[in-house]
């Protein structure tokens, strides 16, 4: 968060495996499974559509209408990781395009995460390389200040600290701990475990009303019906 | 608007031949049909693209972050109807996600508008239940607290009263009271009937201005040519 | 800007072959041509996906809820104009739907960038008329009040003279200035021109630290490694 | 809602020692007496400080950029009232001014509520008559499309109906619909009543932990304390 | 709008005495002497309460998080001045505070309009020296790259060339060209002499329906009134 | 941040003296200080005009629409401290009033900080308890979920552990963390000792641009004056 001008090289990423699963789980269940926390704000949109990714964060810290620190960045992704950007500022400018996606892949980033703008959006979506930005726009930056890379971050409201596993899909962006990972997966894998039979039942007309014996406490907070 | 825990169970809905073929006509023409009156505001968005639908409403008012009251809906739920929920103050939590949408769906519902959040949106496409949304947030809900099913509400700026006609598309949600179902879809189709004669002609290079007769007021209310 | 009810008939054109050699370069390799400028808001947003077009303006300034002057404007479009509409209030009203687009093609139209609402979505969508507006709306407009046509406006941000070039993508609209256009298209090639070689570099792993020669500048702004 | 170009001149208005009563109130505890709806959404805002105010709806319905039924509603209008206006769609425009304003308060108008823009705003705080509104703007309107004044009309989100109560301040504006005015008057009185010992216990350093005897029902619900 | 790392020296500024006139009338005057164009959008507010102000544009194109061309501007500003700027994109930063006004209120500046961030707004007030922003914000900038002082601008939504008049209050900020501002002067002069007359008669009861003589073309319009 | 249901009673604060000697210096000067992080999002606004504040951050992790965790925090309190709240999900809800402000002063308390609404806001001023919220609003909350009290959080933007420094004014509101906060305040008092003398200068018509002596620089950069 407060030191600017440093790149940490060697950062503790989370599980490999644990990060890997979380991806089919989706953002809706990792949260649900988190407690309800680490979630971004839902202005973080993706440019592309019905794509599932997780990985572990490299987080850069950005200056306001320079990308600088994006080519820093770009040294310390290792494969499988995400990078999660913002900038110390609201800014919407075009932070990355496809030259850097370009090297970023080869890189074996999977995904980057950008609480500012993105440009290239068509040919990204064709390189197959997802993105999720809160802005869309042709604005180029500058490369004259240092930010930092690999330091913890505040990203659309999320906390996120470098090698922490990031899921995200169409619905948003959730930040899950690198401590907390494996119970999450856990606790996802297990929600998820009854979510068919629940979905088999509600498809064959039983009410959620009955399934989650939902009349009683709604009886006795008071709901009444009238005919 | 103002009764707090209840749900109605009988409410009249509108003529179902009527409510149906009101989807065709689309967003746009019904509205204009309207008076130009009826239409939520333009921030509700689908989540799925190039969907025309219409149905009866079945309303919901929800409390903030607490989706309780999606399962009480879901009971009063026809096939044919339109759940249209909203909340009794701004949130953007995720109320809705795939396990109340198969149960929305074996129910006969036809969509959701929601000036609120849903999740799942990648599974609630390929499931093919439409839904119209203010934003899409994994944010999951409690359910601590009634609110109230098939009372008139106002959804994005529009009053909705239960059984009134939803009609909705690309292009944004209307609702047509159901008193007034009738006499709107007469003028719908009317308006319809002579718009493919009105298309041939400005393909065919006839400009509008001479179509509608437009000259001799634009020169009335002042308008010059400079050459 | 502050000429109202006038239409300006004779208007100077940017380049035709320049004009058109501007769509594929792209509003973000434009914009950096352009040194940056000429850029609209970040609102503005396409319909379609996955569309490049470049034309010359036509522009039209519009009365709150009147697109009186759409039809004005259809008479002065040529082959290979981008009709750029503004309003003198902020307002999302549909002011164009697929009738208008209709007349707008016959004419040679080839795009619409409208800083209020448009509606028929699906439908301009399935005419392949690209439009860039601020707002979706099925909400209609009347016709009252004049406004003007082909005169200079400020269109989401941007100053755009009649005649000048429009470039827009996923990514934005950038207007360049006619007097600009053929050494902005120079510019812009000359940077397309090594940004395949670039792309190789980077593809195979060079790292953009190295390609652009950054570590010296980094050091000397005080960047600093830790391990 | 739905009836464009019509004037209600009989409506039946709240009681007024009852509407009087409810200024002092306030609109946070009068809105908690309705059971927490009825309130309009947070963007509207006083363009004056510390001015509580309570009285009956006179309710407007514009057009776009059109004030004409201002001027209309200004007829309607009797000692006690507060206008209530809405447009058919999102405008900034400065509906209302000095002069508007003189009039309102010559006929007894105690304030305006309006989903769109005011101006003259230094001259309204200096004649005293308070206004709510979405936006400031010194933008003009014409009067060229009728809409409809005390019809039920949506404003901020609200259901209004001719002759409702409108309690505002500081905080916002709450509608009370007529038929609940005595029984919210009552509640709402009732809640006062102890809020005076309230907070004397918790100026005294009793905690509303204490106060409220929440401890166990926390405990309950799994909160734990961490030395 | 172009030009980038250029300072125009010598700029043609309006008329002083008529500018000097045009603040008492007030942006919402001036703006319909205008005929309604010319104004900025009304997102842009003052930090004080209360204060007219009109001058000539010295005009700025700030580059993002960066406020160099502020200090660069300040030796071109002339006593009646006001300091009109932009950002080439999008940018909350604090570009202003108690320095730069205490530089700006040395060379003869009377308020600065700025489409970005101010900060030190309480001492602002102290110093009497008036602004118009879009935001406030503590975030300081870099001195890094040139923008350009006194050529051709877009400040929210209005163009600003070197010299026109500014006229901002609590209603909004208007730029009137420097060829239009005589005759602006006249017609706003002359809509004010009535307006006295005006607002005795609508003081005295006289309703603007009569005044204006609306009733007739209301109803010729269609307008009804029910009983 | 990813704790629920807890709440530490044992903090440590920053130096107090540190701490109360931050208030005078205000937010930008500190944000400086800091490098230019540490800095809420402009979006949070007071309540109040000309209020500057400094105090040891009380840290509330509250659910959507549920303000219980207030009430637990306010035994937490001690004097000389600030309480920082958030919500898990966006909301509107005004979580504080007249009430809880009156336990919060009887504690200690010197401020609230809020991502979140307030209402009773008249009240508030006259209690002179300052307040930075992100709404105003009159909607009231439950009391169902436990959140956290004491954890760190993330504010509009900013990482916020317990017993930071948080310092509040017109412009905004900082974090210092408690670690840095001595070296800060050294940063900003060296910072604000030369500015007096700046300021005379620029009071007697020096520029900054020979101040700073930025006309070489300007120069190297590009800049050229046209006359």
């Amino acid at each position: 968060m407060y030191e600017l001008g440093v790149v940490y090289r060697n950062i503790t990423r989370a599980d490999r495996e644990v990060t890997d699963q979380l991806a089919a789980l989706g953002s809706a269940t990792v949260h649900e499974a988190m407690g309800r926390v680490g979630l971004m704000k839902p202005y973080m949109r993706p440019i592309q559509q019905d794509v599932n990714v997780s990985g572990t964060a490299v987080t850069v810290l950005l200056q306001p209408g320079d990308n600088w620190m994006m080519h820093v960045a770009a040294e310390q992704v290792q494969p499988g990781d995400i990078v999660v950007a913002t900038v110390t500022a609201e800014c919407s400018d075009g932070y990355f395009g496809d030259l850097l996606a370009t090297s970023f892949m080869s890189r074996g980033a999977r995904a980057l995460i950008i609480e500012a703008g993105v440009r290239d959006t068509k040919v990204l979506r064709e390189m197959k390389f997802p993105v999720w930005s809160r802005y869309v726009s042709s604005k180029g930056t500058i490369k004259a200040t240092p930010g930092s890379v690999n330091i913890p971050i505040v990203c659309a409201g999320a906390y996120v600290t470098p090698g922490d596993v990031i899921v995200a899909d169409d619905d948003g962006v959730v930040c899950v701990p690198k401590a907390l990972a494996a119970k999450t997966l856990a606790t996802a894998l297990a929600r998820e475990a009854n979510e068919g039979e629940k979905r088999d039942k509600l498809a064959s007309g039983v009410l959620g009303l009955d399934m989650y014996k939902m009349r009683e406490p709604l009886a006795a907070a008071g709901l009444k019906y009238i005919d």
